[in-house]
């Protein structure tokens, strides 16, 4: 089952203590994309401007991306706390354009835009059965009620413990806030622990599968060598491996939990997509074995 | 296979915003006794002044805890960060006093005290076959040397992710802080994660079971009532579920893991050592199966 892609692509220059790059192809859009793109059909639908190259498009096509859905104006890149967020207007402006070829998706993914595009784009796409998102503290606290639109639109939310906390109104407890976090309309709501894996909490009778919390655990690994692109990359295997199983039940939620760790594991261990861009489906198993024995009982 | 537990016995007045307890009976010895007493006999080493009445050893008591080895001079609750420290003194006045009912113990915790006395007491040890042990921040700051002769005598050394980087002269990669730390004597780390769980690393070939980790999860709990003690009492269920299958293998310590965080997320559900007054074999074995449900892939 393929899947649709909406957020931002953009050019981040990232400095970390193993090093720096300047203007490499980065935004939400295309982390989670080529992540997914290991796992089945992606199509993308994203801003751009002119700095977008047929280099940088090539860079997605060469993992079979569906690009139509690139073009228009050029976004800053939004993922980052130090975004210049006057930049932001650009959003405001912008009325996503979503190729007709795209409209029989039935996996959408919102990435990490304004709230009430997110909630545009499902409202443009009738035959959508499972919506996944994300969004960020900057949204939470800016853009509230449309937040809180977007969400009932919204089937899996998927953000980190901090966003997760704020979006419970402080709630720290961390059980409390996802329950809070639920009733505010997804059914499911996947937290990421950063090195620590992430935990999917259910509402009660979700996918009728139950309401017991599942965790998958992240690889404790040797160097992190640029966590630019982690939270996206989780996402699009998350995602990408329910698409490609076209249901979901108890077991594609766990094992799809693993494969979200294995892609942001992966994506942390080069500069920017670097890694992303040349894996393969044998070593993403490879390492989701690992993860599967880091944590099995026999 | 009993084990023989050292550490503190102190009275803890704690504040939770769920409320606050007075003089309520702590200490590392006490959590970790009263834990481990579920999965084997305990017999414990500790220093306690008047203020420890027959009412206090009555609660080891009654989990048939050996309770021959306290006494001696009253020792200050040295678990808290806000001990004032100039009380350490008794500590270097101090000569552990084992029973020699003891002598025949094959494996040995020795809770959060002074790394001399730790390792004093595991060389009065003859017939020790396992060892595990625990500091903290402050011995890893102000006792570094003493800590580093101990911990060549501890086989299973039990810390928390800031003590393990701390102890890794500020490595904030935590594998490679574990690998540090085990280049200085443990055989293996345990490195808490308090509500992600905790993650087992390895010296290569440890115990004859290669060097992959091993990561146990926490259950994700509606009300922490009071952290006090969950370190211990992790430390608790690790060790005592090891001593009570009287070997060592890669299944046993799995397990050990699991149980450990059971214990541990026991702790903190009521004030003080209450919970751990009152368990069953059973609530904890189903607590067990709720935790590998929470992370086990079919």
């Amino acid at each position: 089952m393929s899947i649709l892609a909406v957020g931002s692509i953009a050019f981040d220059s990232i400095a970390t203590p193993a090093g720096r790059v300047e203007n490499a192809l980065g935004g939400s859009a295309t982390y989670f994309s080529l992540s997914a793109s290991y796992f089945t059909d992606v199509r993308v639908v994203a801003v751009v401007g002119e700095d977008f190259t047929a280099e940088h498009e090539n860079i997605l096509r060469k993992r079979k991306i569906d690009t139509r859905g690139i073009g228009g104006q050029y976004m800053e890149n939004l993922n980052e706390a130090k975004t210049d967020f006057t930049e932001l207007n650009v959003f405001e402006k912008f009325q996503p354009r979503i190729p007709k070829e795209y409209l029989d998706s039935k996996v959408l993914f919102l990435g990490n835009i304004h709230p009430s595009l997110q909630a545009a784009v499902r409202l443009e796409m009738d035959g959508i059965a499972l919506t996944g998102g994300d969004t960020m503290n900057f949204w939470i606290q800016g853009s509230r009620q449309e937040l809180g639109e977007t969400l009932k639109l919204v089937n899996i939310l998927l953000i980190n413990d901090g966003e997760a906390k704020m979006l419970a109104g402080g709630e720290k407890n961390l059980l409390r806030a996802a329950n809070k976090v639920l009733a505010m309309g997804p059914q499911a709501l996947v937290i990421k622990h950063g090195e620590y894996g992430a935990t999917i909490f259910f509402r009660e009778g979700a996918f009728g599968i139950g309401s017991h919390p599942f965790r998958a655990p992240a690889l404790p690994i040797d160097e992190v060598k640029d966590p630019t692109g982690a939270g996206d990359s989780f996402a699009g295997g998350f995602m990408g491996y329910i698409a490609s199983q076209g249901e979901v039940n108890r077991e594609v939620i766990k094992r799809a939990l693993f494969y979200g760790g294995v892609m942001g594991s992966y994506a942390v261990e080069k500069f920017g997509t670097e890694r992303l861009q040349s894996l393969t489906r044998e070593e993403i198993d490879a390492r989701f074995e690992i993860f599967r024995e880091l944590t099995h009982l026999d």
